[in-house]
């Protein structure tokens, strides 16, 4: 991808609008155009991050063993009605009439929804177990939107809905969704705290958050320097010694042994090994996916801007060409490399070096190679790796075994 | 993927709601799941044939140069009173106020947006020219929701836009837009037939319907058999002395010239090469995906089921195990091709012969790979081309290189 065909409109000026880092430097970068308060559209920038998050969930989420499926946004007020839920999210739902004034509403999760589709379906104990989910816009009429992608009116979730016979299969199927989301967040690295949570309005007993320390967290939880443990409420450290600190955090998985709460009262059930009459076992298993997004650029960058992940940045490396007579060369070099999987950007620009540090800091990229004046003389190109500021001299041919060891491929 | 631990239910019995071909077909199959008229959920099934069908307009929109981006689905109002386009759709727009009273719309199309953003960060000529799009679901509120997936209510679309400095930019892009939806409805197997058309509500004056010929279609053509051309209306054939017959259409991708439409109702202009405002000179490029989708299964059937085209089938062949003593032996020998790249369904499942041929054409991959009780004794198993009907005795050792030759890998 040449710098000056792509769609990469940063900005000098921080905005004024933004709230926090996170916010800031996704709105400066150029990833996210704010259409509305709470409401954000993706640019090809944070598209190309949004898309390896999804990529990573899938893979995880196929490998636990669930299927992937895509419900509709629409959904009748009816269904809402059988759970109550109706009320319960009244304030968060966006409902209207159709013109047939059929009475509908935004998904703001999709419980109902599911557990509806698995019913028509599903009649025996055979039929189970499994787990569904897909990665989809979410609605809520946010009280107070805030901080961009962190608390926004639509966003992109994954939620997966896992279905048992018995308790002893739901606890199975949480415990891989459990460790499915630790592979998953650790691929993001993001370094997530679980806890043990309440189950709040989505009813069910046993649940877990999975929570990024951030200053501006809006869930605060209790960390004990002694036992080293994080805790939802202070008394709970009372049986150690230690002080347990207030810290910031941000929600970005959520999953709940749901148990019969959504089956009973839409009347899901399968007939058992007896032909008795079995409510199905759920759970569920939720990831604020655009959250993690601003969750990962809130935590991850330095004064000269972003530093992506390895396995979500928008481009694997930038090309910074301060030589222009060396442009072409450049091009066949990473054209090259893209043939061999890379995502690069290469900015051959006729702008300052300045502007081009200073563009590929706020990108983020964890690599940056740098063609400067003295590539002609040395035949080395610098290699800027943006975690650890080291600076790497090597020879282009040398280029695609750097990124493929860096890159683990 | 086993069968049995598969969400593939498909069902016997015609359904009552089905009102075509590929609305009967995609329900029996358990492609979709009707949540309320006019409104879906795609199912496993239906979600991997979807995913594929969006893998290849990816691919040939990014060969085109285009860049993917993903805009919200609400938007405010106001955007749409530039236009004046708030009137112009009223009847189609979900339309509602959020808690501060904020006048918001599900967005049935995205040119308003679309021209906000591209005016927030373009500003030179320099910038241009560039092609946006996304993938995404958009809302209408149909009066006549009909035939499933072919007209909705929530509906995926793929829309893309470009900017240019002036009339030959749009035609050069135009025409690129143009080659890449052959190759797009090439590869879905769809035998498009390709009209200059109305622009309508869209504006503009240039602009060409992909149409696939089918008795369900809502948009009548007129083919004329002398010059083997179609035409929008019946009097344009006036100049051939063939005899022009009316033929059904479902429309599947609608490409625009839309010119300054937009641009000019919302202030999105560039300064030219002499410091002179320039309105942005627009073109839109709609591909209705889960019309396709509908489409295909439309015209892609026979007597026993669906036959997908081998470019977007869920799964590229079925194992059907028939002489249960050899299901370790398939699931080996399915394990291994699905490590190269194929994907594939075994059906383990202790159900006789006949319900799984049936099950195998209702999903429709194009080879069913049958493992008979002369398995043992030929040691060839049995491939059934579906479309040609043709059947094939191979020995497994031999799949691999039939299945690379027949997918052209």
């Amino acid at each position: 991808m040449l710098y000056s065909k792509s769609f990469i409109n940063t900005s000098r000026e921080n905005p004024k609008v933004a709230e926090c880092q996170s916010h800031r430097l996704l709105l400066k970068g150029s990833f996210l155009y704010m259409v509305s308060s709470g409401i954000y559209s993706y640019l090809p920038l944070g598209w190309r991050v949004l898309n390896k998050i999804n990529d990573i969930i899938r893979q995880e989420m196929d490998s636990a063993g669930a299927q992937e499926l895509l419900m509709s946004a629409l959904q009748p007020i009816d269904i809402w009605k059988k759970t109550g839920r109706d009320k319960d999210l009244e304030e968060v739902m966006f409902r209207f009439k159709d013109r047939k004034k059929r009475e509908l509403c935004l998904g703001p999760t999709h419980e109902e929804e599911i557990t509806e589709i698995v019913k028509r379906y599903i009649s025996s104990y055979k039929q189970l177990p499994f787990t569904l989910y897909q990665i989809q816009a979410k609605f809520r009429d946010e009280p107070r939107p805030r901080f961009g992608l962190m608390r926004s009116s639509e966003f992109i979730m994954k939620d997966a809905y896992s279905f048992d016979l018995g308790r002893e299969g739901l606890e199975e199927n949480y415990q891989k969704m459990f460790e499915a989301y630790k592979k998953i967040f650790r691929r993001f690295e993001l370094d997530c705290v679980i806890v043990e949570a309440d189950s709040g309005a989505m009813g069910g007993s046993v649940s877990h958050e999975f929570m990024v320390p951030a200053e501006i967290g809006e869930d605060i939880l209790y960390f004990c320097q002694v036992c080293g443990k994080y805790y939802r409420e202070k008394e709970k450290c009372s049986s150690c010694a230690g002080i347990a600190e207030p810290v910031k955090t941000v929600e970005v998985g959520h999953i709940f042994q749901l148990g019969t709460k959504y089956s009973q009262a839409q009347d899901a059930f399968v007939l058992g090994r007896q032909g008795e009459k079995v409510s199905l076992v759920m759970g569920c298993y939720g990831i604020g996916v655009s959250r993690v997004l601003a969750s990962v650029a809130e935590v991850s960058s330095d004064k000269k801007g972003l530093i992506w992940p390895k396995s979500i940045t928008p481009f694997e490396a930038i090309f910074l060409v301060l030589d222009e007579t060396k442009t072409e060369e450049i091009i066949a070099i990473a054209d090259s490399l893209e043939s061999k999987g890379f995502s690069l950007l290469v900015d051959e620009r006729k702008e300052p070096a300045g502007v081009k540090f200073n563009d590929a800091y706020l990108i983020g990229s964890p690599y940056i190679i740098i063609i400067g004046k003295n590539y002609q003389k040395s035949g080395k190109i610098e290699v800027e790796e943006r975690k650890s500021g080291l600076s790497h001299q090597i020879s282009p041919d040398k280029l695609i075994d750097f990124l493929k060891s860096e890159y683990r491929r």
